[in-house]
């Protein structure tokens, strides 16, 4: 059944259904909601001190290949990479709303596989689905705000300060790796089922943001970008530079095996990861390692001067020189 | 100068300046915001009982034509989509995310300008624009997500209840007339700036919402698909149905002097209509009819059976044949 023959208000039917079928009452999205799906917005109670908002796009041949992934793992992953600005944030994601730009010959059952997937991470993740938009569309566009609240404080990419350690969560590009297979761009040397799963299904560090936070910790940012290109937005946010060496980047071992000669590279430039990047002292890094099952890893400091400026040191002290530096949508990177 | 030479970053740079440049300190947005553009979410602070989402997108060919709307009126207009819903629970709009999905090829002078319209009805209604998401695209789209807030109560769809009167704010009808001449579909018997207008800079009715909400009523929708579509939309969610009168339906003279012989049913069937419909007593509809200086019209009542149906009675009594009801995204309605 295609959309074009049950209509836009049909299709929102179904999706309300779905989303009401499968609510958690007890999350924190779902408790507090009064409005959902079928109002003119949605409305919900506030009890925090903050409220975050957060958006991201993915578009159909800019960000995904229909055929390359599941529309279920899609609906998991437009709704993950928003997650992980909230918790990029340190915060608590509440709510989604969920726009979608869809051809008139979409299956019905691909847009609630879509829905699926979305509503499998909402509830991993306590979020409810609160409402959206449907229009047609040349190209399938799936547009996600995510809101969500903090007590009375949160990380922030302006407030890195020098001297600080910099400290990433898990295996940084595994998702690169992902992609590169998934896209027939790479031939693998070892076996791959971590590394494209990064890519289709990426877990939010929800808990590892409030650990962060709790932790002390001021400043954060998730690699959506890749490693080195986060790094330096961090840096440029906060007036500082930055330093790491390419020996303490934590290659995880099926990225290692799949591609030994360019693991490294990766990790520093691939984009798609969502892992968290944070800057602390030493004894508020170990406050976070003993808190999470997550690896927790040095990978160099935070300088002062050259606002902006990410050196990237060998094991010798000489500077690497980096393939690739992250991702620009209009192709001047 | 193209977005393909200058590249994601250096746009987002731009439109942050922007942004801040413009920004009003006083108004309700700026003056809880605590993280804007430039980290991985929007942060600001609480106070009201409520928030408020809600989110609408228009998109290339579907909703505008690029030659036939200026960027900066394109960007007034998907700010006030976004708005005209908040007015309809009876909040204050607080904060924007904006999402652009554009083609390399798109001159950044147009998206500055279609940020100037934003901003420009963003100041009008205390708006402030707090973060977004850019990427390519190969047709423009502009997904907005507006956030707001409220007391302890809002107006809902669901809330109808039969032997209420049925209320209209302003004009409907006026953004289709427009359109159909903006589109070359129509040619005016008389002047028609006033419609052109309707459809180009609609006016979201975030003050009669408030008058409405305080007025003691419980039910609205804002008429975006069109008068009587969106009038069976809060039948259909109250569980009432309707009957409304041709003769009692309020028709601006420049619409009846354009279009004399349609006029009624561009007013009852025409979409893209920000004002807004609400069900209450005669004694509630004279008090909010003496807080604005918009016209306030009854234009007939709720009924009980027959959930969801609109009957449209001409002035003999006699069902009146609807040309057009409203407007489906996938081409069924």
């Amino acid at each position: 059944m295609k959309l074009s023959e049950i209509g836009e208000f049909a299709l929102i039917d179904i999706l309300a259904n779905l989303v009401q079928k499968d609510r958690d009452v007890m999350s924190p999205g779902w408790k507090n909601l009064v409005a959902g799906i079928g109002d003119d917005a949605a409305a919900w109670k506030n009890s925090a001190n903050l409220s975050l908002a957060t958006t991201d796009c993915l578009v159909q041949d800019v960000h995904f290949r229909l055929g390359q992934t599941s529309w279920r793992d899609l609906g998991w992953k437009a709704l993950a990479v928003n997650l992980s600005d909230i918790a990029a944030m340190g915060g608590t994601a509440e709510h989604a709303l969920v726009t979608l730009g869809l051809p008139g010959e979409t299956g019905v059952e691909d847009i609630t596989e879509l829905y699926k997937g979305m509503i499998e991470i909402g509830i991993a993740s306590g979020v409810a689905i609160a409402g959206g938009d449907v229009t047609s569309s040349s190209a399938v566009f799936i547009s996600l705000t995510v809101l969500g609240s903090a007590g009375d404080r949160i990380l922030r990419r302006c407030a890195a300060r020098g001297g600080e350690l910099i400290a990433v969560t898990g295996y940084p590009g595994m998702a690169a790796a992902g992609m590169a297979l998934i896209n027939g761009k790479a031939k693998p040397d070892g076996e791959t089922p971590a590394l494209t799963q990064a890519f289709l299904r990426p877990s939010p560090r929800l808990g590892e943001g409030k650990i962060i936070l709790e932790a002390g910790v001021q400043a954060a940012i998730d690699i959506s970008d890749g490693l080195v290109a986060d790094l330096g937005h961090l840096c440029r946010a906060s007036g500082v530079s930055a330093q790491i060496e390419t020996e303490r980047v934590p290659l995880h071992p099926a990225l290692r095996r799949a591609f030994p000669d360019r693991a490294l590279d990766m990790a520093l430039g691939g984009g798609e990861d969502y892992e968290l990047l944070f800057t602390a002292s030493a004894a508020a890094i170990e406050a976070v390692k003993a808190r999470t099952s997550l690896p927790v890893s040095v990978i160099g400091e935070i300088t002062t001067g050259n606002t902006g400026l990410v050196r990237v040191l060998d094991s010798h002290g000489n500077e690497y020189p980096l393939k690739k530096a992250g991702w620009d949508h209009f192709g001047t990177a």
